[in-house]
């Protein structure tokens, strides 16, 4: 078995996959020496000939490069995200696809609760006027007890982030489309069905959902206005879950208290772009996850590891992703 | 017995001291159409005769008008702050004092998180960069798990931040003067002599201690760098506490990966002083506190209703306040 490795692997990692799979020939297409935090590409002119028989592949590689890959039986992503390799047509025949769903939980749903707290506290307005050396009572403030905070997707990320809340005192509510169990930390669960009825109730909406056509655009400026006046909106998932434009307008007129995207639509958002001049949004370039927390890292090699041990093997993988929806199988969000 | 009421009291509160003390002339130095969340004076010139008279007062008057209040017997403040009150000969001989300790631990602790969150995250420099429209990862961040937070001061404010730490899966340390018992939430207590050799295994240090000759320039540029490397300093207390200078070359060296400061020393903080331009500083002009809950103002009303009534009856204060310390007088930080 052959594997190519197309994301970062330090010595440690290399170390782990070389012991769990003895015998396979591997290529790594990063040089050990880089920093796990580098986002360069590899260097395909040096490594397209070594994928062409590749097994199975570790990392997202340029789409265009998976036609030829045609003895490819796994694509393990390092993202949780799928697309565009989840889309018809991308993935070799035969080809099975995993993620890293759950790696990056704990980062991002942290991440999620940082800038609730400082779109809560007003904090950016703080730190815009420190600019200015502006010594400025900007107001009442919130608290996260007594918060009712709604989760649309309720996967790892959103789930934890309801943990978090709830340890502050947050009323926690999940929505999610194919069951109504939940951690007992959600204190209520709902279909997607009830979205709209929740969002009037709701101090904080958080998105963690994935891209598809189903969640594009869930988030226009119907469903923006029947949120809670002086609500909060947060967006993790993909950026094309949320209007941009009618975010930008419902936000500038102070309909909404703030909304912290992690997301954008498009990305990276252009410099033009009428959000970066909003003053109650909070942008962050989709960091919140990726390897800032070593922790996710390591996750992330132990779950290649893992669904590799188990492909050598024919088990049936950790997290296998269900081409039609994005998601992995075990945790759909199927069509309403 | 006659109350001069000098901060703002709205109709339900009014409603309430005037049903706790039947019989009792009531001055109201604000107009009850005013906000609670306004910031002015009252009109001196109006109320200053009304005052000479007064057996207790509500509120933070300028000094200068105590020595005229020759039958004040109790100043009930506004404030978990005492000074400059607590200073000798302030108070007219034989006045108890009164803070409203205990009103703020919820609003203060909350800022610190959002604040202690907002530093480890990088959303500070995220918000920077929105400004410049630019798309720009920031490299790795911090997980408050597995976290040693020191809390300086304990206080109810430095209690509850470690709560909400230690919720957060933090190790959570404290230093108080007088005993070593503290809640269960709290890992280790520890007397002050022990904080120099706590300081370079703490990841985040939160100081929440009064303004007095004691704590003045406790964080000099020694204690500054005897912290950890990349560690987060936090104060709500004073700012004299902090060397404001010697942070800021701390800051600008990258030892110290930020310092969010609520309290400035001086304050406000001049539009050209250099704490502005750090960019790993956040400031908040004194704000964590105040009435930016609405609970802690029901909470200060609440308190100075109870001591009045207590004052009447010749009984205890729930929160008196030892001049020679600034503390209450259950909680003091003795001299060491």
């Amino acid at each position: 078995m052959k594997i190519a490795v197309l994301m970062h692997f330090d010595a440690p990692s290399r170390e782990k996959l070389e012991k769990a799979l003895p015998g396979c020939e591997i290529v790594y297409a990063f040089d050990r020496s880089l920093s796990y935090l580098d986002r360069e590409e590899f260097d395909r002119e040096k490594y397209a000939k070594e994928l062409l028989d590749a097994d199975a592949a570790v990392g997202n590689p340029p789409p265009d490069l998976l036609p030829s890959m045609k003895k490819l039986g796994l694509l393990q992503l390092f993202s949780a995200g799928t697309e565009p390799y989840s889309l018809p047509g991308v993935l070799p025949e035969g080809a099975k696809l995993a993620n890293t769903s759950g790696a990056f939980g704990k980062a991002i749903s942290e991440h999620m609760l940082a800038a609730m707290l400082t779109l809560s506290k007003k904090l950016h307005l703080y730190r815009d006027d420190m600019r200015e050396g502006l010594w400025l009572d900007r107001g009442s403030v919130t608290s996260p007890e007594g918060m009712t905070v709604l989760s649309v997707g309720m996967g790892d990320i959103g789930s934890r982030f309801l943990k978090l809340t709830k340890l502050l005192g947050a009323r926690t509510v999940g929505i999610r489309k194919h069951s109504l169990t939940a951690p007992d930390w959600v204190d209520e669960v709902h279909l997607a069905e009830d979205l709209d009825s929740l969002l009037p109730s709701a101090d904080v909406v958080a998105l963690s959902v994935p891209g598809n056509a189903e969640t594009r655009g869930l988030f226009d400026e119907r469903r923006l206005r029947l949120m809670k006046k002086g609500a909060i909106l947060l967006n993790v998932g993909r950026g094309s879950a949320v209007d941009s434009l009618a975010l930008c307008r419902v936000l500038s007129e102070g309909y909404l208290a703030g909304a912290a995207l992690d997301v954008t639509d498009p990305e990276p958002l252009p410099p033009e772009h009428p959000l970066w001049k909003c003053e109650n949004a909070l942008i962050t370039p989709h960091v919140s996850g990726f390897y800032h927390l070593r922790e996710t890292y390591d996750n992330i090699v132990a779950i290649a590891i893992e669904n590799l041990v188990r492909f050598r093997d024919g088990k049936p993988l950790l997290t296998p992703v269900d081409p039609a929806t994005g998601y992995r199988e075990t945790q759909v969000w199927p069509k309403a």
